[in-house]
């Protein structure tokens, strides 16, 4: 019998991330995670394919972001529709920033994760350029939007995460794509 | 004694490529790539951390960036200063595509040297946004210029690797700096 869940993946990311808050990252086993979620390691690996993995969340946000792309109006020009794709990512970030911050500071202390983070964010810039063209944005437009997007995106992520004010993520990217749009008027 | 060892950096590099090419990536030892440069493991280790170090260039893309950088008038503003900055880039690549593409092939086909590679041009876009900071731009204006620069370098060099009519590298990253401004104004 296949036990009910609700929402096991979250309840596996809060468990990974407060374990390897108390007992570090390397320490921390699979079966622990599973434990402290109430689930079983079975259950553990129908979501995540190792212990780093937890803390990238699959292909949620790729999913996400590329569905979101998917809505947007055909006549929206290329840099609108990406902005508007990546404010669509404050909605997983807003409301958990001390979360993400836990995160972001496990990732900054091993290289091995920073790895990942990287292939992430670099696999998701590949993944919006490949939606935008197939709105039939052509190259180099579609790849330039995507990569300057995640520019954009990268950016507001680090000044969302040491906001001393607490600004909303969607007010910092909103911030980054005027930011680019006066460089890119004086250059 | 030291042996004369004229260009031992460029000569290692070339006889990794080499012996990549004919061996594969993970066959060849630092031991045959030294003598296959004509110079001792011990010259090798002078140069690279290890083998994987060898197709990244040590720091020399990163600190003649900067240098380029430090020489542009101050008044020049931020994006037109990290396009100049990274057209220096061109001195490296043109001429070379071959061997670039050869790189680039292992890269592919190697995910600890996809790692690598992200983690290099990371760490390349924090030391331009650190360079701009020291010329007195601020933040975001800093960290958006740089990793805007970094997302047009990131297109146009992958436009001037698949180049079937072999346009410089310069003439792509103007391009890409071009579509940019292009679709900031659209946007």
């Amino acid at each position: 019998m296949v036990r009910w869940a609700p929402n096991a993946r979250g309840r596996l990311e809060q468990a990974a991330l407060e374990l390897f808050g108390e007992r570090g990252y390397d320490a921390t086993t699979v079966k622990e995670i599973a434990e402290r979620a109430g689930l079983t390691e079975r259950t553990f690996f129908r979501h995540f394919a190792d212990k780093r993995e937890v803390l990238f969340g699959g292909t949620t946000l790729q999913d996400g972001l590329v569905g979101t792309l998917a809505e947007i109006p055909e006549d929206t020009a290329p840099l609108a529709a990406v902005a508007a794709t990546l404010e669509a990512a404050g909605e997983l970030f807003d409301g958990r920033r001390d979360l993400v911050r836990q995160r972001q500071a496990l990732i900054a202390a091993h290289p091995e994760l920073q790895e990942r983070e990287l292939i992430k964010l670099a696999t998701l810039g590949s993944a919006l350029a490949a939606a935008l063209r197939e709105r039939g944005i052509a190259e180099p437009a579609a790849s330039l939007a995507a990569e300057a997007g995640m520019a954009v995106f990268k950016v507001a992520f680090e000044r969302w995460l040491e906001d001393a004010e607490e600004q909303a993520f969607t007010q910092h990217l909103r911030d980054g794509f005027a930011g680019l749009k006066t460089l890119t008027a004086g250059a």
